[in-house]
This record gives structure tokens, C-alpha cells and sequence, in this order.
């Protein structure tokens, strides 16, 4: 590896100039507007002050812009990863704030560490464990999930609870303590927001806006309910409704986590799914945006660029970030060339720190409850279940396995439920691949199956061709496959193995191979290879079995298949 | 499932003739002979009163003979069972006598449940996880803790620790302590066995002895080191030598557990274990004597019989059993050719029980410990990690992973760790399928690897070939490579992706499928697919991107390539 790959900036800051200058800064005072809001929602929803949302908005981005490889990211707090860390770090807190706190910081600098070092190894492809199915279906449950918890802040009563259910019992349980200002501030701006997305581009459109200053005012629909919605506590002095209270203005301090070893442990885990979820949609994100511009972005340089956006916010005294998927989308719609922009937004956040928060006090939660749930309803596929369901019923179960034990048992069991399902069900699979008796095909030198196709037999030789490569999942099953096909057709003399579609033999398949051609012997059935690809042949050419073998592996079937009745 | 699908016996019961009888009866002879010692010395191994062996070589042979598949099939105790089943039932009871032999006979309950279960779904395949690497690491290095284990015992100290360089320490910390006479006794009978083992078919040969008389003979000579030191210890009066002590000579009785839901529950982990292990020697002894007679066994008819000897067993106050290698090939020698051997069997443990039992009462430890010791050495094989070492470096990594897991940290945490390697290794590889870029053989109709072949490559029509199916592991590998190869070709206006090879596309295929095509698009290549497999298309066709790419699915490769040009 040489210096300048670690650096992700090194293939585009020798470069940088003016035109990619002001894109940048313009990109750069969009996202400021739809990240100011979210920053401040996400740090409630992840059950920290205000502030340290802020907080995670600005080192991340500067470490991002160093590391990361992707042009248009925007790294910063999201909802999934922000439910995740609250429900982490709630359990290891168990109600004591200041431990809250750490716990949070330290998710974030675990998650960051094991990115990085993922990233050294060049071993991204763990995150592939985490399959389509489970994403989506931890995604959408998380964000219904999401939603359903900030009801309860919306019409300003107390409804927490670890799982969906608990928190529908406390929020039907503590109904009649609804605070109606509350509600009522917090249902405008619930509608006001589904309003402004939904036709919000449409009637800017017809006002005659259009291109940048349409965008901008298209996102800055969040800011407008927050606005509003401080201006009516503050004139209207609605002292029922809770707010976010005095945030302060000091810049970000760098934190040093006084958390005992043990401590660390115990969040090893939980850190490790936060961090790898938020990487596979950091990948996916990046991906999509790079190939509009016929770029390419490097999983393995993402690994490093996230897990510095998460050191960086530790460091500060953030918590968990991740490449945001809306976020990522505006920046790049509105004109993001570099990660500078990210540098900029960064800027943007430190002057909305020190200038605009005196002015949040009389924030109301319900307004950034309304922002949160109409975010993470849009992170619900709805069409998701259906398309599995018609394509695979394996992947529909590891889908609604997902759901359902993130709804009952909260977001970390889910995703293991799902990850554990997801593996053993493609293990079951690969344990019995499909196989099939071949016979010729007459006039040709082709072997096809014999139940689809009309084929000829050659006396007291069977053929028989495995679909999958041989494995440890499937070794053992193709002891009882092969036994069973020779001991199912009297006479067989000789048995054929076509290997063209075996890509790999593992050593628990060639003992195997071994036990079948003894037994096989025993039963008085020679056993032949045909079609040995070339680099299997070169591994089996490493064991004490080849010896024996080798005079019995034909290079087509139809000639091994001559072979065989040869030396019958 | 036919009701005589569950009844094993039912495919020889109905035939079984006065041949069969006698055969059986002269098997049953010679497996009863070396069936008693064994029964005692691994009921010590485990932890358990000498009796508690007898116990679980009667019942557990009957039902076997009832539900198994395999003919020659000898059920009892064994030695790395014995050893798993002490620690799991040690780290339980914590010191407490009862506690631990309650823990024994739940682990044989819980693990005859789990097989049954398993043989119902026919879920058998779950035992594949087992691979031989980490089976084969796990044996020798089980045998290896076992005969270190013993050799306290074998020399009169006491050296019991948890792992492998407890016990050794253990060793060297007493050694001070040696019981001379029991030292004598134990080496002796060491010497005796080992050469008996090694030469003694050698001189009964010599002697004149052939066919049963010699094997009879040759299996006694166990017996043979147990009367002498019987006699030894009895005539000599010493007693300083630990003994059995007195054996009670009831007969099994029922056994009600009175373990309380939670201890059931702890054990269910290392009841599993212990289960599959048990299944997989069982499978593998089955296999390989069924072929000698040109018989099959079924392996989910195994789980049944195994399943049903554990469960006897544990109703019957045994401990876990399991289908034993040396002994099933001892009674397929010796002409067993139902498991009415079996019956016969357990007739003799019986009588042994009633009417031998109080003659060993003076039995020295230290014999068994020999018995021991030899049996487990003979389980290593010496062979397999040079064997892996030279075909394949990540099966030999799980293969010493196992052994040292198991000697520092235990059997169940080896096994673990062993199996999770091996998963993860294979989730690795599949991972990262191998692909190339292929071009035309000139002349043919073929198209290959451009890195092996001279090949001619059509103008702005990249074609690519996957070995490999497209599961979760490897979908996000694929988005990476393909936009890499399309975006490492300028001027490419469309990419043929070759699907001979590819046997599966699972749902997060299908998705990155999507948007591999939607990236490329963007980047102003148009994907096309060749030679997708019957199957893999019917699968395809029931998603809403098949409409869109349908149109793009050529036949043959060249086809495609054709088509893909005139598109341009």
C-alpha cells in the first residue's frame, strides 16, 4: 500500500480549482440548511443534547474529505445509526446520563477503529454478510421503530420503550396526558412536511423557481416548521411545550473517554453493527452517485474514510456517523464536486454553532420529532416484501425474520436474527446443490440430463454432473448422492463424475471424493472424473489421492466416458 | 414419512433367518469382550461411576436396533464423547457429585431429543458445518487432552485441570507424589497393550490361530491386562493402589431428572455439540462399512437411531453414546449382519452387570487409564496436517486453529471456533468469485480467458465470465467488479456478463444486478446477459427488472455479442 492511497483527497486536491471551488460552496450552503435540523433531530433521537448532533457534523466531514473515496458523500448522524447507538448505549448506561454519554462517544471511536483496521486488511467484504433482504428489512422496521418512537415527543407525552410494542403500550398507556399545544405544534409540522415533500417542488415550480434557488428553498422546508415553530413558543409563550433548552456555544472540546476496559467490551459488539451497517449504505450510496459521473469509488478506501469520520467525531465528543443516503443525493444534485464541499458544510455547521443556537432555545421537540418521522418513513421499501416474496422464499423468510425481531426484540437481535439466517439458509443451499444423471445426446458429443432432455445410456456406465463447486456444506451429501446413484442402477460398473461446474474442491471434499472412490470400489464401481477445470486439477494434483485417480481423469466426458466402458 | 420409514429394522426383521442368528451371536461375543472395559474406562473418562458405562451400553443398543440404518452399527460410549460430556457436565455442576451425573444423563436426553428433531425435518445437513479440518483437529487434539488426562491416573497422581497446560502442570507440580505400585501396574499394562496391539495378530498367527479364534483372542487382550491386575492387586494385597471399588450389580433403572428448566437450558449448547460430533463418526463408520456389503444407510434415519440410543440411554440413568469407529468395524469383522448383534450384545453387558461385576472390585485405575490411552492414540491422525498443509493453506488454518483452540481453551470453545472459521472462510471465498474477461477463440465459437488464450475482442463490447453463483457474499463484489472493468475501458459501450457458471442468483444478486445495469447505464454502458441457465431465468423472470433486461438475454454468447454490437 503506498502513502497516497491511504490518502482518498490525494486523487482530487492537486487537482482542485475555481469552478470546483464554487460548486462546492454552493453545494455546501444547501446541505448546511437540511443538516442543521437533522443534526439536532438525529442527537435527540440517539438520546443526546442537541449539540453534540452539531458536533458529529463537523470533524467527521474534515477526516472524511482526508480519507474518504467518494466525491459527493455527505458524512454526519442518521436515523438508523442514531437509533442504534441510543438503544446501545441505554442498555450499557442503564439510566446513568454521563455514562450515556461516554457510551455513546465510544460507539462511535470502536466503530471507527475496526472500519480502519477492515480497511488495512482489505476486508470489506464482511459487510457482505449483510445481505438485501436484512438490510431492507432492518431498515424498514428500524424505521418504524423510529417513528413510532417519537410519538410520544410529537404530542408531548413520555412513551419510551425498548421494543415496538412496549413503546405502543406506554404511548396508549400515558394517552391521556397528551400536552395539546404540543400535539398541535408538532401534528402542523408533521403535515406542513409531508406537505412541502410532496408538492413542495411542484408549486415552487409554478412560482417560477427553478434550478439551485428552487432546491434550495424546496430543502430549506425543515427550517421554515423550526422557524415557525420557535417564533410561536417565544411570542405565544407556550411554556407547556418542551424545548431543546439553552444549547451551548462553545466549540467542540476533544473528549477523553474515562470508560474502564470493560466498558469497552461490552460495546465491542454493538459498535461493530453500527459501524458495518453504516458502511453498507455509505458503499451503496457512493456507488450510485459515482457511476452518474462514469466514477469509481473504492470500498476498501470507504472502510478508511468512515472509520476516520468516526474517529474525528469521537475525538471532538460526537457520536456514530454514517454516509447519509438523502444527504449524499442532495450535495451531488447540487453540484458537489469534491469532498471540499463536505469541508465547507463543516464551516457552515461551526457558524450555526456559535451564531444560531442562542436562537433554538424555544425549539420544540414535536418539530424535530415531525422532521424524524417524515425522514425515516421514506426509508421504508414498501415494495421490498412483495418482490421478495415473488422471487425467493428464502429471502422473504430472512426479510421477515428481520422485521419481526427487530419489532419484538429490538435492533441489534434483529440484525443478528437475520445475519445467522441468511448464512445457514445459503449453507443449506450449497448442501444440496442440484445433480443430475447426464446421458448423451444422440448425433452430438454433448451429455444433458436425462429427465429433460432424450438421451442414450451406454451400458453399466453412469454419468452424473454437480451443479455447485464442492465444499464442506456439501460433502458429505455427495458420499450419499453418488453411493445412492450406484447403488440405485444394478449393473454399474463405472461411474463418471462431470466436474464442469465445480469451480473449488475443498480438502473436506476431496476426502470425500476419496471415501466415495473406496466405497464405490468396494461396491465393484470404478470411479472416473471428466472436465476437470484446470486450477481444481491443480490443487488435486497436490494429494496422495491424485496418484491414484489421475489415470481415470478424462479431459471431455464423452471420452472419459469411452474410458470407462474400455476398461470394464 | 411412511410409519415404517421410522423403524430402521423394519428393511431386515421380516427376513431375519438362523444364518443371521448365528452370525449376530459370534459378532455379539466378540464386540461384549471388548465392549466391558471400554465401558468402564470411558464411564471414568466422563466422570462417572464405572456402572454408569454398563448402563449405556444396554438400552442404547436396542433402540438403535429398532430406528438405525446401518447394519454393523455399534452404539455405547466413546472416548471423545466421554470427554466433552465430563466438561460440559463439570463446568454445570461446579463440584457437585449429583449435580454432574444428573447434567451426564440430561446431556444424553437433550442431545437423543435434538438428533430425533433433526432426523424429522431431515435437517442432517447441519452437521456438514462440521468439515473435516476441524473435525479431524478436533479428535486428534481431544485425544490428545484425553491421554494427557490420563496419565495422572495411570501413575497414581492427581492432575486434573481444565485445559491442556493446566493438566500438565498438574502433572509436573505432583509428580513428586507418583504411587510407585500403581505406576508399575499402569505401565505395565500400557507396554502390554501397545505391543499387543502391534504385534499381537502377528504371533496368535504363528501360534496357529486363524479366522474368530484369532480375533476373539486379539480382542481380549484388554481383558487379559484387567484379570492380571485384578489378580495383582488382590493376591498382593495393595493397597495403596485406587481401585474401582464395589460395583452395584442392580440393573438400570429408570432415571427421573429433577433438573429445573434453566440447567436444561444451559446444557443445551454442549448437548449439541456432543450430539453432532456423535452423528458425524456415526455417519461416517456407517457409510464406509455399508459400502463393503453394497448396502446404503440413510442419514436422517441415522439421526432417528442415534438419536433413540441417546434418549434410551438417559431414560436409563446412561450417558451420551455414539456409533463408535473401532467398535462398529469389530463387529462388521466379526460377521454382525443386523443389529440383532446388537440385542445380543446388550445381553451380554447384562450378565456382566448381574454376575462379573463384583470380580472387579480390585480393577486399578491405572489399567483403565491404559485402555484409555491407547484407544484415544489410535484416533489421531498423524497424516492429515501435512496433508492439508500441501492442498490447501485456509483448510489447514482451520485445522490448527481447532487443535490449539482445544488444547488452550477447551473442546466446546475449539469446536466453536473451528466452525466459525471454517464458515467464515468459505463465506470469504465465495465472496470473491474468480472472473475474467473473455474474448473469441479465433476460428471457434468459443470465448475465453483473455489472460490464457490468444483471443480477438470486439470493438467497444467488454465480455465478462463469473465462476461462481451469486449470493449475498459475493452481490456487492460483483456492483465493485463490473463497474471496475467497464470504467477500466474507454470507449466501452456494452458489457456481456457470461452466466454459464452461475447456478443461483439470490434477491441481494438480483439487486446489485439492478443497479450494476442502472450504473452503467449511467455511464453510458448498456449489460447484457448470455447463457443464463434454464432455472436461473425462470427465477429471473418473476422479477420487475427481468421486462427491462429480457430483451438483453442472448442465448449463446457469441449471439449476444453480436446483438450487443448491432445495438451500439
Amino acid at each position: 500500500m503506498k502513502l497516497s492511497t491511504w490518502f482518498g483527497c490525494s486523487s482530487w486536491l492537486p487537482q482542485y480549482n475555481r469552478e470546483w471551488l464554487a460548486s462546492d460552496l454552493v453545494a455546501a450552503v444547501v446541505v448546511t440548511i437540511m443538516l442543521i435540523p437533522q443534526s439536532l433531530a438525529y442527537a435527540l433521537l440517539a438520546g443526546l443534547p442537541a449539540e453534540v448532533g452539531l458536533y458529529a457534523s463537523m470533524a467527521p466531514l474534515l477526516a472524511y474529505a482526508v480519507f474518504g473515496s467518494s466525491r459527493a458523500m455527505a458524512v454526519g448522524p442518521v436515523a438508523v445509526a442514531s437509533l442504534m447507538s441510543a438503544v446501545a448505549a441505554g442498555q450499557f448506561a442503564q439510566g446513568d446520563v454521563a455514562l450515556f454519554y461516554q457510551a455513546s462517544v465510544v460507539l462511535a471511536l470502536i466503530g471507527g477503529a475496526v472500519l480502519i483496521v477492515l480497511g488495512i486488511l482489505r476486508a470489506g467484504f464482511v459487510a457482505n454478510l449483510l445481505s438485501h433482504p436484512v438490510v431492507g428489512g432492518f431498515v424498514s422496521a428500524s424505521a418504524l421503530l423510529i417513528a413510532v418512537g417519537q410519538l410520544g415527543s410529537l404530542v408531548g407525552v413520555s412513551a419510551k420503550g425498548e421494543t415496538f410494542y412496549q413503546t405502543v403500550i406506554a404511548l396508549f398507556n400515558n394517552f391521556s396526558s397528551i400536552n395539546a399545544t404540543t400535539a398541535a405544534i408538532g401534528v402542523l409540522a408533521l403535515v406542513w412536511l409531508w406537505a412541502a415533500r410532496k408538492w413542495g417542488k411542484q408549486v415552487l415550480k409554478q412560482i417560477g423557481l427553478k434550478g439551485l434557488a428552487l432546491e434550495i428553498v424546496f430543502r430549506a422546508a425543515p427550517v421554515v416548521a423550526i422557524v415557525l415553530s420557535i417564533v410561536a413558543v417565544s411570542v405565544l409563550e407556550l411554556n407547556s411545550v418542551r424545548t431543546v433548552g439553552t444549547i451551548p456555544t462553545d466549540l467542540p472540546q476533544l473528549f477523553f473517554p474515562s470508560m474502564e476496559l470493560n466498558g469497552w467490551i461490552d460495546l465491542f459488539v454493538p459498535a461493530v453493527l453500527i459501524a458495518l451497517v453504516g458502511f453498507v449504505e455509505t458503499v451503496s450510496v457512493g456507488h450510485a452517485l459515482a457511476a452518474k459521473r462514469k466514477q469509481r469509488i473504492d470500498p476498501n478506501q470507504e472502510l478508511l474514510g468512515l472509520g476516520a469520520a468516526n474517529i474525528a467525531s469521537g475525538v471532538f465528543g460526537g457520536y456514530s456517523v454514517t454516509g447519509g443516503f438523502s444527504r449524499s443525493v442532495v450535495n451531488f444534485d447540487a453540484g458537489a464536486q469534491t469532498p471540499m464541499a463536505g469541508v465547507f458544510t463543516a464551516g457552515g455547521i461551526l457558524l450555526a454553532t456559535l451564531f444560531l443556537t442562542p436562537l433554538l432555545t424555544n425549539l420544540p421537540h414535536a418539530t424535530l420529532a415531525a422532521t424524524i418521522i417524515i425522514a425515516v418513513l421514506g426509508l421504508i421499501d414498501w415494495h421490498l416484501p412483495g418482490m421478495l416474496w415473488r422471487y425467493s422464499k428464502r429471502d422473504f423468510a430472512a426479510y421477515l425474520l428481520t422485521v419481526v425481531v427487530v419489532l419484538l426484540a429490538g435492533v441489534e437481535a434483529g440484525i443478528i436474527a437475520g445475519v445467522v439466517f441468511s448464512v445457514l439458509a445459503l449453507l443449506a443451499a450449497i448442501s444440496k446443490p442440484h445433480m443430475a444423471v447426464v446421458g448423451q445426446v444422440p448425433g452430438t458429443e454433448h451429455f444433458r440430463n436425462e429427465k429433460r432432455h432424450k438421451v442414450s445410456m451406454v451400458d453399466g456406465v453412469v454419468s452424473v454432473r454437480v451443479d455447485e463447486s464442492l465444499y464442506f456444506p456439501n460433502a458429505r451429501w455427495l458420499e450419499d448422492a453418488l453411493l445412492e446413484v450406484a447403488a440405485s442402477k444394478p449393473g454399474t460398473k463405472a461411474l463418471v463424475l462431470q466436474c464442469n461446474a465445480i469451480n473449488h474442491i475443498d480438502a473436506s471434499a476431496l476426502e470425500s471424493l476419496e471415501k466415495i472412490d473406496e466405497n464405490l470400489h468396494a461396491m465393484g464401481v470404478t470411479l472416473y472424473l471428466s472436465e476437470v477445470k484446470g486450477p481444481v486439477q491443480d490443487q488435486l494434483a497436490s494429494s496422495h489421492w491424485y496418484k491414484s485417480i489421475q489415470s481415470r481423469i478424462g479431459l471431455t466426458h464423452l471420452e472419459t466416458v469411452r474410458l470407462a466402458k474400455q476398461n470394464e
